[in-house]
């Protein structure tokens, strides 16, 4: 088995073949095929199939030689995606990779859906998420937040992606603060509750905020590898606690899933890509939220999160933009129970973010 | 003076005003503003204007407060366009950021225009650059071509964005030999080419490549951003030798810029954006070759890599993706002397790459 892409291409179909056999060139030789040098022939991606899929729809499956990824995800990416990326009509729709592949470019959740559940303490129910946010605060007002989530049940309290290391909440006096208050939270309710810092490290920080995440007892990162890469994800994935988990926040990269007819297919992207990447869940915007996914796409992107892929641990989908515990029946009917509910700002309304989370408990535990 | 982002809205203009509002809560506090406390308003954002552009488009400009960005490269990338590129319908068309807080960021590139062509010793030409392709060949006919291409002329000779650490061509091989072949090509022709090797490390991998790139005398680096992130880039820039030229490759990040209707128009991608992140030159598909940008979209981006902008030297535009020799009178013309001409597989074309270089060098050389 080798690692096979297969793209939508839009427009007259009857150009597909040929723009099929351009992609293959294009991701693997970027040489004009006539003067490729006879040696470097196992080098070339070949088209295996092109199938007319609607009136100016294409699929194109393409077969890249395991060879060509050198066992690094950087070259994984750029071969899948690399120069096609700059191609409106072209969407990369289905990736299958080899299982030995995946393990040699150390892909995969060092968690995954049972992971997580174990760590948490969490066999069944729908995980429970939210934010830790307006960025503006000072950080005892995040921290009397986060003891406020820990007690009323959330399982996943993250910092919002907006906090970095602005002057209002420092990373370095935030996250230990927060840490210990959700700790206190814990302690005075029961619960087990993880403290998910915002990593969004400039690389010569990278070891220092995680030395800090670490030290103050986070149970976790929110990551956000639209502006850090993939890569790093995968790297915090291998260099973190065992027990960490690693959500990944959806900022600049989800831009890859927004055009219909180019880009990454959501359900590629939130599920299979950032599972090579070793997301443990991938937030992304839920249908019926602040953004536009159908609930078609959102039901590919939960199949995308759980199902068969290169031998790889499961995902947790984390459906979120724009929630509120009032959906969460619904939430649960539709996305199952593996699945991370995240919630941010409507568990403020009321001005009782305690009394909000235990509710929010509550409904998860009622629809489980 | 604050960061200002300016934002097409595609849709009925009459919801334009409303959506500008939601944007500058989203891309800040991302909060239910009726419940945002009242200390957290230093860190909101705000609609400066909104104004009809044309029958379904409007552009919002957005004002960011300073210390929002926390002066990190990763956190400005997240406040200017992190969730709205999970938004169809809008993209970030024009950016300005104030020089002190670009200079904080630690942005701009090294060199710049000025600076690479002090270093190449090239006054006002264009500058001439290749590729090393395609992915398969043994180091030894890869060093062959790069010692072709500095014996014929071309300033800046870089790999393929597909070389990685693949068994035919392994980094810590391949680079020390082509850059010697290249050290040779120099020697006889009198040259002064820069090799500049495809650095597409995984993190833990990337001292010890670029270690090796320092040591075997390569004259800069190829980066890929949009897989190893823009915040790699910018610590490249700040921590290789002050010679080194750095040239972006749009592998990925091109998605970004590929919906006329979403994500981050091309000339603030290729110009601003990259400058920020410390480009010294940016690649990009140029008009009439395998690629769709416009000509118009062309001089735009030639355009965000020379205008002013924050403070930051200008960068090099590097139209490529299917040039040829012949075009250089042409390319010259449209883009000017500052650039830089990147052509790849057509050197190779009548099977005497020093030959074609020569050719290639000559046609600049005339048209300057």
């Amino acid at each position: 088995m080798s690692v096979r892409a297969v793209y939508a291409l839009t427009g007259d179909v009857g150009d597909a073949p040929a723009r099929a056999e351009a992609l293959a060139v294009e991701q693997s030789h970027e040489f004009p095929p006539d003067l490729a040098p006879a040696k470097a022939a196992p080098s070339r991606a070949h088209v295996v199939s092109v199938e007319e899929a609607g009136p100016d729809l294409a699929l194109a499956t393409v077969e890249f030689p395991d060879d060509l990824v050198g066992d690094e995800l950087t070259q994984l990416i750029v071969m899948v995606f690399g120069n096609c990326a700059l191609l409106p009509g072209v969407r990369l729709v289905d990736l299958d990779v080899p299982k030995a592949l995946a393990a040699a470019v150390g892909g995969g959740p060092a968690l995954g859906v049972e992971g997580v559940r174990r760590v948490l303490g969490v066999p069944t129910r729908p995980i429970l998420a939210t934010a830790l946010k307006p960025v503006g605060l000072p950080v005892e007002d995040l921290a009397a937040l986060g003891r406020a989530f820990a007690e009323g049940g959330i399982d996943l309290i993250k910092d919002d992606q907006g906090l970095g290391d602005q002057r209002w909440a420092p990373y370095a006096e935030r996250v230990p603060r927060i840490a210990e208050a959700i700790a206190e939270g814990n302690a005075a309710s029961g619960h087990a509750a993880r403290y998910l810092p915002c990593f969004d490290a400039p690389p010569e920080r990278v070891e220092e905020r995680l030395r800090i995440a670490v030290e103050s007892g986070a149970g976790g990162l929110l990551v956000v590898p639209g502006v850090g890469g993939l890569p790093l994800l995968r790297w915090l994935a291998r260099n973190t606690p065992d027990d960490f988990v690693l959500l990944a926040h959806p900022a600049l990269l989800g831009s890859l899933a927004v055009s219909p007819t180019a880009g990454i297919a959501p359900d590629v992207l939130y599920g299979p890509l950032l599972r090579l990447s070793g997301a443990d869940a991938a937030i992304f915007p839920s249908y019926g939220g602040r953004f536009s996914f159908t609930p078609e796409e959102c039901r590919a992107i939960a199949d995308g999160c759980a199902r068969p892929f290169a031998g790889l641990a499961p995902s947790l989908p984390t459906p979120g933009g724009g929630m509120s515990p009032d959906r969460v029946p619904e939430l649960v009917d539709f996305y199952g129970r593996d699945v991370v509910l995240l919630i941010g700002g409507e568990l403020h309304r009321g001005g009782d973010p305690r009394g909000a989370a235990e509710r929010f408990r509550s409904l998860a535990e009622q629809h489980a």
